[in-house]
């Protein structure tokens, strides 16, 4: 590898390549696994988005690509939904308040590694957030709640707000822990008085559609959990998927799905036999954003757009 | 530290205490937290299971901790219950079939790690399954994830099952991510032509009262995942858990929930301030068993049950 | 698994034995290689001591370990050996002291995770390993590191030192990185007006010969470092050990040698092909413990000791 | 953040600096503090290097650092030396032999994760290093392991050698484990006919001179293991380091050194009270470049040369 002053992130990406080996060569097989990914037009995107990841700053860069046709299928916890709401109610996340967690309580503040918020943001998410639930469940049919988090993006005006672009270009939200978050909580709460009934199985009917629809899939899936697991065993009605990139700083010794080698996904049929994977090791907000970077330079000749 | 010859589980966990310090006091002191939990006839304790636990061989340590009143509460995964099934149902996990995933999928097998499961077990699981499916769906009125559980439970004849041993010893078990497995698809396959609607949020009427209900709260986390945030984040409304083990090996570094430390849920009110919290870092399928016979013997004197 | 009170540490181990898979196969299979290892009145042991094992407490079990002639050679860092003479100098290792680094510093205390040393106990050190090291210089003929430790070891008179124990029973302590301790600043310092000039690769001799006169050799490797790759490159020129287990946290995919699988040592005959070679993951400091007492119980029928 | 197409290091350096929570936090201030300790002409800067650096593809980012003149002191393993050899005499690491360890070895390849290497190659290294051995024997005066790798670098013609580079621009290199290595292998066997004896802790001389003559120290910490140690324990003397980074995968559950997070090397004083320390969790293989390729952006204003 040579390094020097002034790099593109195109030549970075290009030096690691010329590693090729261990975590370089990670980084640099799964950017040109994602490049092709996006510049394939038969292959439709899912990504999966587990950990603080709207909290980590990667906001933007998910509302970006929903934006820009890059994705068109996202599976997340409602945690990250919370997070995006609070955004686009006017909330923020906050730095440097310290690791005195019960002091932090004290002054209404909730940690998160090294990220805060407010919960004076929180009292304006539940406001806001209620008023929402309010007029959804008047005027729209919900059933699932894939179909719950679409409403909600209709009624967003943050033009950052991941729901709200995801509404607005059908890409689909599937959020199959919802209840567990804040989002759950309030809409539980709501249900005291309501009738906001969804299916906790309905999301399948249109997901597994999507899934027949698409001619291949790709997987795109930043940390492990729930969203992880959802996004390739969807795919294993039709066989799995077609190529996958995985980053995440789960071990595989203690089986655990977030930290197995997607090769494990073969046994499954949950990806294709002679399918393209790529695990890469390492904190998915870091690594993630320098791979999509380098993807974007390396898809940019002949990118394909409006699959 | 002193080891000996024909040692008993409680003298070398004495023998940690002795060192204190490193994993050995975190184990140590993760001991001696779950004996007085056990001990102590106020406290309900929450079990949270994520990962293989059941495909790992934790299976039986589960059903006697329900027989025997040591626990009140679970949270768990989909896979796990659907493990518990296909071992209900006659099915069983295997070993050492290798690590060539294309080949097991043609062989008929998938793989957890080290673990195998046969298809034909999970044939036999659709079946029976369904079937027990056709006859809670005519018997009973299951609005949330629990009543399906709690109902499945009612027609297990495997003495050893979770989901039996649960049903009976009334200790409801959640799992809000059911959808994400084989038994969430079943369902969804089964709701084709039928109509067991589950509520999403149901859920949260009764786990509320339950932790309402509770002078204290213990939560003991296997693994991350949504079961671990589930269990904390449950106990919000009431000002958090009043104390709390978890077994992990999840980094914090990545701000996941799942490798947060314990102490972080102190700022949400997941924990009370104040609350005696444990974490250690490590195989939860050799550590939680360890701790366990320790806190057993810990607490055999004045062990009290039927709380 | 079953877990009940009152279990000895050969049932618990039995029952690892049985889950078979994951965390728990592995100490199983740990456990028992060990167990073979002592048995084999033709296998010498190699015990690698890598992180803070003395600090951690470990200090009595590889004092026993050497006693009870369990183990032929010990390869570990200079920050061991320090550790060893600070406690049989009369110093301790100490707990509690909170983790302000800079205040630690101010009081005198230096940290070790948890684990707190005192600079008056070093005092107590520099004085008494100087004073050491005026009598070895005038009395042997010292060349090499493994020569320096052994005459130490014949000035201890505490009967828990690891070097004491070491000298008398004619176990050799490797400590190829020394100059990185504080024993090896204070042999610097003394060689300011002295001549104590250890050869860096005069250990070489002694141990290849005791490679070669070894019939088998079998390596305890605790975390990884430096002393793990000492231990099985020095068996590089007989062609690789014959059986190896391993413990440790490091992770496998930076390449690093301390991550590495023990597999992997086989592609450099560091182990022979058709060795027996059991990877844990884990805190050595709990696992370590625990895998001694199941193997001291599964060779106490017909252990063989002298070798 | 955002991430667009075409994007330069600095700009995206910027944007994981927007987001400037968890590791894109961490990777920011890294970046920063390189730059300002590359910009400081008062500070040296020791870089550590511990893991296959060399075979994972770093050799010329390390041989154009002490060409710039950006480091003052390189502290590493035998083995990081080895290989730098090894393609100095024409050798290569090489890609994609498959994971059989025992056919690997057959074939004459060893393996370092996914890194190969020929056993042809290192019989050409055990000639030339043999044959420089014999010349510098005879023509120097060499006590200390520098004063070995000096001496060999004068005779590499190599000019991508970082022995050869350091050789030139008296930049000292210090391999405390040296004798754990090919290359102190070698030593060792050219030994058994010649007397080529290294002092094991004569590099201290020249060191803590180096350490006393500088204004400010700065450490660049790549891995853990002896050579990072040895960079912070070498300025203990003098107070401590005064800033330092860390690019590392090792957990600081266990209490190594290795994992330690630098803070703790207040309590030590290896590093001052007030040091500016981050310690970046991930593969320095990917993390180290880029970081690098940041600092040397944000320093390229008024970089100044020739410390």
């Amino acid at each position: 590898m040579k390094i020097t002053p002034n790099m593109k992130i195109s030549q970075f990406i290009e030096e690691l390549g010329n590693a090729g080996v261990l975590g370089s060569g990670r980084v640099y097989r799964a950017t040109n696994l994602l490049s092709n990914m996006i510049k394939d037009p038969e292959m439709n995107i899912f990504l999966s988005i587990a950990g603080p990841m709207v909290p980590g700053g990667m906001r933007e860069i998910i509302t970006d690509l929903i934006k820009g046709g890059y994705i068109q299928v996202i599976i997340t916890s409602g945690a990250n939904l919370t997070h995006d709401l609070l955004e686009s109610f006017g909330g923020s996340h906050y730095r440097n308040y310290g690791f005195d967690d019960e002091k932090l309580h004290e002054s209404g503040m909730g940690r998160i590694g090294d990220i805060y918020t407010k919960s004076e943001d929180f009292e304006v998410f539940e406001n806001e957030i209620t008023s929402i639930m309010e007029k959804i469940a008047s005027e729209n049919e919900i059933k699932s709640i894939q179909d719950f988090i679409y409403a909600i993006g209709t009624h967003i005006t943050d033009e950052n707000s991941i729901i709200k672009a995801a509404a607005e270009n059908n890409v689909p939200i599937y959020a199959p822990g919802i209840i567990d978050s804040m989002l759950g909580l309030q809409l539980w709460m709501f249900n005291q008085s309501n009738n906001l009934c969804l299916d906790a199985v309905a999301d399948m009917h249109q997901l597994s559609d999507i899934v027949f629809e698409s001619k291949k899939v790709g997987a795109v899936i930043l940390g492990g959990g729930l969203p992880k697991h959802y996004a390739l065993a969807s795919n294993l009605l039709k066989g799995g998927v077609d190529a996958a990139i995985q980053i995440t700083m789960d071990r595989s010794e203690t089986g655990s799905l977030g930290g197995a080698p997607l090769e494990e996904a073969k046994s499954w049929a949950k990806a294709r036999a002679g399918s393209n994977l790529v695990t890469v090791i390492g904190d998915a907000t870091v690594l993630f954003p320098l791979i999509l970077a380098g993807a974007l330079d390396m898809a940019s000749e002949n990118k394909l757009m409006g699959k």
